[in-house]
């Protein structure tokens, strides 16, 4: 099938008509938060609005801005860059990921804001705003994984937006509703992500993807480009459990637990990788996805009391299980199930999202007085008002519900959104064309050279959705 | 003209000159602030010197230092390998911008530290001066990608001494005796920095660089590299914006801002990008530059109450404008005017920094004590003492003022250090030569190959300043 | 001599030993410090619980974890990357400290643990037990840089337990018996690490190396994505010195000594750089190494009252001492005394780190009341209980037997650590494999040609133990 990739109108103007969206809803919604408005040094004093040192650090900025910062680092350069590992869609992975994670994080503040942070016909956001709208955009880019190299920007654009919002309907239903406990995002993030990441790319299943099979590879830099992002991710992770958790032991807790999660699926990925292998080599695939597996696993029970060595068994079994996915499942799933997943974000998210899910309905329904004390088992789990009369039980089944109910949305979401994104005209390129940064990019060579036409560098290059692999001359993808 | 590039004495004698007189006037004047010093703990207790924990985290090191580090790898990371896109001249990207950088640290820390710090014949330095040193050092990695690629290392420490010493002036002159805000610097730092480079270049201009073109442009890898920088900077801006801004709201309500501004200029830039081109596609160079633009233009009003969906407006149009600048306007300035900007700079800092001091100035004229509250309002904006009488008004006119003086200042200094530059006794490269690693770094090929002077990868190399560019044999900017 | 380096069953059992070890240890021993432990939120009200903020930020997590962070990318991504300057080996550098450094933690955790942190039956870890963790691998990933690209990873894995059982031992005796102060750790990471490493690589002489010589140079973009490790060290060093000193200015004042000290062996390393090359030239490895010797250099005496000219003379001797190193002594040690140095450790972390000790003696000598305040001096060198009697002099004495305990340490364990590593079954490559990742990874070159022996990219490839360089077919390497 030839689809028109020429983007000149049609992304120039989603991304505008988009962005003035934003623009106006922002300016009759969006206000600071307390802690953010010129109105707080206001009351410090004691009455005459003389500095008061003591109170400064009392504000918000000083328990959460730092994480934010590593959050930030991990949805913008950790993601775009894990991405990169293709050898021919480096451009696209950062650009792509940086344009969807702008918008993202836009149209999370607003829907995440009306549903959590709406007051008297205002939005307030602060800090924790800013990491909830990154966390949002990291569930997209998870999604982003499954589908990297098959779909154009605009088709980003638009499951950024719905994503976005199905997201923030789930979470609102996980917190608000089911009154869950999630605050790495084992559920809401990384589950809802994966599973809505890959009924998309199943819907949107290409029959001849094997024609640019060839650029589905890495090669060796593009490889250790890919570990900037990994790197990155797996530093950061500890940030990222903790970032939103209640100050104190519980953020504390929670960067412990998930630096030692994640240290163990370091070395179960490792020894799953070269066991694997019939010449015990290692695989840099796993090596740059499996090692993370840990942090997805700990991230709803971080904040709790898994205790170290509970941190520990769950990297193991995540690092294992998500080695063993990339050797054995993922082929699987390409193959029979026809779901293409290009980063392989059924072992990094999917598997170990469910076990964090999992790990951390148990870890609650575990929960005594004893390990928590009396008062900080009902500061923990927030059992006062609404929740005045839960057990750690109800806490732990309530917890699997809304595990359940975010595969159900993710699934659910994911149709739709399918079935949106596979209408002709969204600018994606033809089956051939795939994980080839010059359909969306000028590039360096096609500017100096003296054929314009001519596409890219050694890689065969695609020749258009019209045209076969080897066809020479102008391609019909470049036509406009 | 036939330069001599060798560099074995000037470079050494230059280094370790301006280094021992780093470290002897550091000996005569600097010292630490109270809250480096080891009497810092004397007067805690009461009376006996016991330790209480409560006042420990009153060290201004925990309101800073988070920030400071992010500006930290802004400067040195994010600059250096924004400049890396070049295909021959990452060496001298990372590695010059890595030595201007830190002998520019060590000036600005006396220069800032005589105009702000000085009491009782010692600098006071403590970790805002860090700050500040690194942002007066901004300056100059800015400046440095209006001649990137054409000047030696000497003349870069050359640069980076005067262009330090201006800009203190400069600063001083806005902040204590304009009393203007610019806490992120637009004008300070980003119209300064690029007005300052772009005369520089301007007078360096070079006749016969069309030579060197093909050197001039990216290769698939050096624009990945790039993008390190890029997302560095982008990430870590609102960090910049807020480093030193006022405890609490201020740096909370800055960095909001940024965030905000940065996200809208993404899109707009992707937007414009891809309406430029005439079959639609993105062009790496503006995703690597113009998605930034939001963050200078934010840098003055950042920390005021310009409202999230004013950060947006800016954003919005420092991404545009921007964009437009580097597809229409960056050709005419080269063709027409003969300003050689080798990265852009006049469209990423020249123009954002012009329009962030208009914002600021606007939003400092409305402020109201409606918005920010009595208090807030003196508070925000220091009316008291010197101020007292002082209106938002006179406020919004003194900005104004402010930035017509750092046109001033730059364009003056700029004509002065240009026309230092232009002595042929600094080692720089013919025309020829220019945006080549080979001219001033070991490469790794000459080393092991048989054949010592002959330079470099695929990529036509250099044949020195004498000889036509397809010239064989030992080029003469090789010859001692 | 011909060694099997197939690791199909040795690498995995080693790692799930070692990681079901680690795991039963910390179910024994690991549990929550006071500050991350759900009970921390107990007594905070005045007897009834309620939420009293004032208390949140008095957690050690918000002093600490910052820093922690900046060590831990240090750690991971700075010495990970800064490895990959070799052409052919930046799988293993990034993959190998990956690994070394997530089995390193959890052990440093349990052997610092019980040293240091041992309360009733269990080890209690917070966040500064995280960062000390992090710095016994940092040490790890020292002696990593002597041995790179001539060890596999079993190796490394045996060299990673047997370095942090000994730095752990090492560290009590300095910290704990001798009253030393090396918050940074020039004597107990630097000098130990280096050492170490050197005399592990010493016994491990390989007398073919110059077999593999052609790949143990680096190409263009390895330098560059070295100069990613390079510079996050050298960024992100005034953390790791300031990490665990005392709360207020300690920690301030140690990250200004360092942040001096570092700016200043930028110049000299340039300077000595051009200096001894025979046309002036800058070479990549002075720039990637010895701009960071005013790092270790400052390690013991950066949170003492050095003063910022002391840094720079610090600074400024390690630098060009650093640079001449790599010059001049590397070439000898490898030729004269058989110590194959791949990254020149010797130069880094060997002489800045004797320095550092040196220095920090010197420093903590000198101190008197007038500098430190009376209260000063006492807390800043706990001059309390059992060092009630010292004076400063004491301490310097201290410091330098602190220092010799070190060397003597190192040498010995490292020398018991070479003659274990020298027996032939740990899977070790031959010499002329060496720094070649096929040897250990699944390269995509092999797996999607159709010639799944023949290895790799275009420098020419190992072919294994048994054959000369350009013998073609299957090597034996590569038979199970």
């Amino acid at each position: 099938m030839a689809w028109n990739t020429n983007l000149r109108w049609r992304l120039p103007v989603t991304c505008l008509v988009l962005q003035v969206a934003m623009l106006v809803l922002f300016g009759v919604f969006v206000r600071y938060d307390e802690d953010a408005d010129a109105h707080w040094w206001e009351p410090r004093g004691p009455g005459n609005g003389s500095r008061e040192g003591a109170r400064d650090l009392d504000n918000e900025f000083y328990y959460r801005y730092p994480s934010f910062q590593d959050v930030h680092v991990m949805v913008f350069l950790g993601f775009g860059f894990l991405m990169t590992f293709l050898q021919r869609y480096g451009f696209s992975a950062l650009g792509f990921n940086f344009l969807l994670a702008a918008l993202g994080i836009q149209w999370a503040l607003l829907m995440q804001g009306w549903f959590h942070s709406f007051k008297d016909g205002h939005i307030l956001v602060g800090v924790e705003n800013l990491i909830n709208a990154d966390f949002c955009v990291a569930s997209v880019c998870v999604a982003f994984g499954a589908v990297l190299g098959k779909v154009s920007p605009i088709q980003l654009l638009l499951m950024t937006f719905v994503q976005v919002t199905l997201f923030s309907v789930n979470e609102f239903i996980l917190l608000n509703l089911l009154l869950v406990k999630d605050a790495g995002g084992s559920m809401t993030i990384h589950t809802f992500g994966a599973y809505f990441g890959l009924t998309v790319t199943w819907i949107l299943y290409r029959h001849n993807l094997e024609q640019s099979k060839q650029r589905q590879t890495s090669v060796y830099h593009s490889d250790l480009f890919a570990m900037i992002g990994t790197l990155f991710l797996w530093m950061y992770w500890p940030s990222f459990n903790s970032a939103v958790s209640y100050h104190g032991d519980a953020q504390h807790r929670a960067a412990i637990n998930t630096y030692c999660s994640l240290a163990a699926s370091v070395l179960t990925s490792v020894a799953v990788s070269s066991a694997v292998h019939r010449r015990g080599k290692l695989d840099m695939v796993h090596i740059q996805n499996a090692t993370l597996a840990g942090g997805v696993g700990v991230g709803t029970a971080a904040e709790m009391m898994l205790m170290p060595y509970g941190a520990l068994v769950v990297g193991f079994l995540c690092g294992t299980f998500s080695t063993l996915g990339f050797a054995f499942l993922t082929p699987f799933l390409e193959s029979r199930l026809r779901i293409q997943d290009t980063c392989g974000i059924h072992n990094l998210h999917g598997i170990p999202g469910i076990i964090g899910g999992i790990v951390g309905a148990v870890t609650a329904a575990c929960a005594t007085p004893d390990v928590y004390g009396k008062a900080g088992l009902a500061h923990s789990f927030d059992f006062e008002g609404l929740k005045q009369n839960w057990t750690a039980k109800t806490q732990g089944r309530y917890q699997i519900f809304g595990l359940l109910v975010t595969l159900a949305m993710a699934l659910v979401g994911g149709t739709i959104m399918g079935l949106i994104l596979r209408l002709p005209f969204w600018g994606q390129a033809a089956d051939e064309n795939c994980f080839e940064d010059s359909v969306y990019w000028e590039m360096e060579e096609e500017k100096s050279s003296g054929y314009p036409e001519d596409p890219t560098l050694k890689p065969p290059a695609p020749s258009g959705p019209l045209g076969p692999l080897a066809s020479p001359g102008p391609s019909a993808s470049l036509v406009p």
